[in-house]
């Protein structure tokens, strides 16, 4: 099944407290489609680049089954730049320098081939942007679902709450949930979310895992304990890449499937994190995803019985 | 099975964003071994009261088949007594008041009918008090099991350690196993503290669950996501006890009964914030706690078939 994203492909420089990167390949729609590419050789990717973009980055993309030729180069422009520094505990972070470049005035255009996608992603862009391609879609795509960040709330809250509306799944971070919805219990919050729009919440929790909401039923998805973070840089659009991958390779949506698919885009996030930018993720494979899927499924398992049984 | 538990017995005066309570009954040992009597009616405590503490009250610990022979009462002792304010995000709370009271001098003294308990509780105390406990027992305990917080930590670091090397599980929260590893990732601060002596650590991640380390093994377990939490005290002490009451009432302790009694403790201490003090453990049926078990188990499974399957 297609799955058609929109996101944004960027040049990233990172510090963390385990070192510094080059100017690397980044951005939400380079790790969504990567991440996707494990599950679904099917996919396409809106986007634009500057003319100061790899042609090779380009064609490495193509090379896993992504259509790019929905990624703009516009004359003379430049490719869009972010420079962060992590903190100590890496759950906090600094933009140092954002380059808006070509992203500043991103008008994305669907291709043909891919206006009747059933399965389509906004990754973390402007509101108005990201329902510019729900509009040019030709039939309403079997699932929507898109991220944001506590950016668009402050400045464009009004365009993202209509762009909720035609959603079907949102996935955000526990802090952007809340701020959303001014409720601490992510419960509530999801409930909250659900009355602007989505049928579906997920709410991810970093090294907490993920919370999903869908039709009055909850699952809490775990998360590999990790010895060490090296660069969380990507690694909720590695989630909700790895998740939209797994889900439009499934035969339906349902609680089931987007329970496994949580836990797919999980397993996908916990390589992402072991290397800077997309290093670790190019290097694995669908059979390491698998494994990893497992140990999710044993480190959460238990059986009752006898007392406690359902 | 004998479950023995030391721990305080107090008065507590709570505000919390939803109200206040009067002066009403707390302390440790009072919730571990509520807690803990929904699996073992078979139980001892000690502890130390002042004289103004209500006969009624230790006559309904006792009824629920709690010895209390254990529980000094020093002539002109006063109970001790903490006044304590959650913040909004209840995470986070001031303590306004300690008053150390009977609390200050207490010399444990286990009753010679528990001296044989296969299952000791080392409640919240200062780290010399809990291995007096310790040192009385007749016969190794199967399993002793311990409490502590940051406060030991800053002023008995050298008697923690001590006690440490003598407990087989440590059962903690997130912010104090950092704290006393210096160890960011949970994986490797369960790793430092078997080093120290447990063989088992549980660490209590509040709304996020708790991960169970057990000879090379975790378990992620996970909590049920609350609308609201009214007080969070005793929620600890709720977890700790529902989890030694279920494990003293199975055949062995293993990783798999170990698995278990954590979702009986997350169970029985998500009824415990519901109302001020021990009031709602006052209220549930052990039916109770197995339907929330049930829902744990609901919340948290998944099968992985076909791809990902293990």
């Amino acid at each position: 099944m297609q799955l058609l994203t929109v996101g944004s492909v960027a040049f990233d420089a990172i510090e963390t407290p385990f070192g510094k990167s080059d100017k690397i390949v980044g951005g939400a729609g380079t790790y969504i489609t990567l991440a996707a590419s494990f599950f679904n050789q099917n996919q396409g990717l809106v986007s634009v680049v500057g003319e100061d973009f790899p042609k090779e980055v380009l064609e490495k993309i193509h090379s896993r089954g992504i259509d790019i030729s929905g990624i703009q180069i516009p004359e003379g422009g430049k490719t869009f730049f972010w420079v962060g520094r992590y903190h100590n505990d890496m759950n906090s972070r600094d933009t140092l320098v954002t380059e808006l470049n070509v992203l500043g005035t991103f008008d994305p255009v669907v291709p043909v081939q891919f206006k009747n996608a059933p399965f389509l992603m906004l990754g973390n862009l402007s509101p108005d942007v990201q329902r510019k391609v729900v509009d040019q879609m030709e039939q309403r795509p079997r699932l929507i679902a898109m991220d944001t960040m506590n950016f668009w709330m402050d400045i464009a809250l009004e365009e993202l709450h209509k762009t909720l509306k035609v959603v079907d799944l949102l996935i955000i971070n526990d802090e952007e949930a809340r701020q959303l919805t001014h409720q601490y219990s992510l419960k509530t919050a999801a409930a909250k979310i659900m009355e602007l729009g989505p049928k579906s919440v997920i709410i991810k929790k970093g090294e907490h895992g993920a919370l999903l909401f869908h039709g009055g039923q909850i699952f809490s998805a775990p998360a590999l304990p990790l010895e060490e973070v090296f660069d969380p840089t990507g690694a909720g659009d590695s989630f909700a890449g790895g998740l939209m991958g797994y889900l439009s390779s499934q035969e339906e949506v349902s609680f089931d499937s987007l329970k496994k698919a949580v836990i797919a885009g999980s397993a996908v996030a916990s390589f992402c994190v072991e290397k800077f930018g997309t290093q670790r993720l190019e290097e694995i494979t669908r059979n390491d995803i698998a494994e990893r899927m497992s140990m999710l499924h044993q480190l959460s398992h238990f059986e009752l019985t006898g007392y406690g049984a359902a």
